[in-house]
């Protein structure tokens, strides 16, 4: 991709989530954006548990798949998802930050197939998702 | 199951997610319980959207995950859901009215497998959802 | 669809499946053709087993694939498969008689999903597939 | 894990493939198994394909799920499979060599997560698959 294309598709996607209103009430937050990954934040906070005073699984697959969605705009591909597959792996307490990471497993002209961690600052693994995403068109044109 | 039993585990039930954080702070209202599937209903509001004005996949997949984990609970079974898979059908916009039913496809003593349809009350579907959850114990004892 | 496009349709299949090597291969027959689902039937001979004497997953996802594709293909789309996946509920011993039926839950001009569930004659489920579909085109033409 | 034991589970694992007869039916053969990851090769012989000839999406998530299983018993896990599912990334057309690498992401006591990809010799990704299975018990005892 061009630079300045790059450029522009980063300060895209910061407005993109700057804007979305769920990724906004759910206070998840674009942290970095590159090439081949983008990594959002959040910290888990009351409002994100359940009854056991964990991450409900439904902030878990929220931020695996915005995640993934953004890996898809860092190719400068604006898509839906067409299917979203978490596999929960370990409980997250009520006050731990967590982050994800997405990034595209395939960069497809009509679909990706995308993957995301989610993991503390320690590197454990949390949550794992992947999802096959349906390609809409660029996100930033040529011209 | 016990009739006084499953008029206890109802509820139980209509504690668990008035108790339930997230699923207040989404707005989701257990509607239904019956021994074989859970009705749950929501109102996509501004803040269940994206920037493209429809239902993030995270508020569907939240509300599917929540009425797959309340059909088990509905069968007197606590789970945690080892994996949530969701495929997206129809975008939901801002304003529509949509429930979400889960149910029981299998009833294992140590794994159980659910799935959940999104409709809106025209019975247009709008996502499916399946998951895996694995069994920590009866939510309602014996005695 | 067109009584005459539906009856083309259902030889179309039958002759597809004939000629399909690995569904041969694995002694799959095609049962029946509907233009809401299709059955696969199979009988588990010693060479689908694992060492535990049991049906190979791999055995359960092909039937399921299979099933499912088909399904598509009674919809007159020819398809592939972006996503496929199987909840495992029940053990197939060796001689057991199975069938899959596959059926289309969204019927899209793009991409259609579907579900296929394996049963016995008893009714009894021993696993359950769901799929996601890329439509490359019409299987038989208008004129 | 000890040693002595690592040995014994190497060669525990290549009798349980020679002796299982789906994966000798579809010639899939165990060329190297790894603490952290197996790989299990085939060749895309005309058996293995649809009628557009190219490999049939049942063969790639049998060999895929049986690398995963693999990847369990190197962790000296003997494991059923609960839910697996695959992407379908590029067609594989008949006389081309894959295989498979199973990895292990998440070594529970009760269930694991397990990855498996598929790849060629120039390391082109044809599919990726993820798993969840439950543990039965430790394949190689400790006495």
């Amino acid at each position: 991709m061009d630079e300045h294309i790059y450029e522009t598709v980063k300060k895209f996607i910061s407005s993109f989530y700057r804007d979305n209103p769920f990724v906004q009430y759910l206070h998840i937050k674009v942290s970095a954006i590159e090439p081949e990954q983008v990594r959002l934040d959040i910290d888990i906070a009351h409002e994100h548990t359940n009854v056991y005073g964990i991450a409900h699984g439904g902030v878990l697959m929220t931020i695996a798949d915005t995640a993934m969605g953004a890996a898809c705009l860092s190719h400068n591909k604006r898509v839906v998802t067409l299917d979203c597959s978490t596999s929960f792996i370990k409980a997250i307490p009520e006050g731990q930050h967590v982050y994800a990471i997405g990034h595209v497993v395939h960069d497809g002209s009509r679909t990706m197939v995308c993957e995301s961690d989610i993991f503390d600052e320690k590197g454990t693994l949390y949550a794992k998702a992947h999802g096959t995403f349906f390609v809409l068109k660029q996100f930033v044109g040529e011209d």
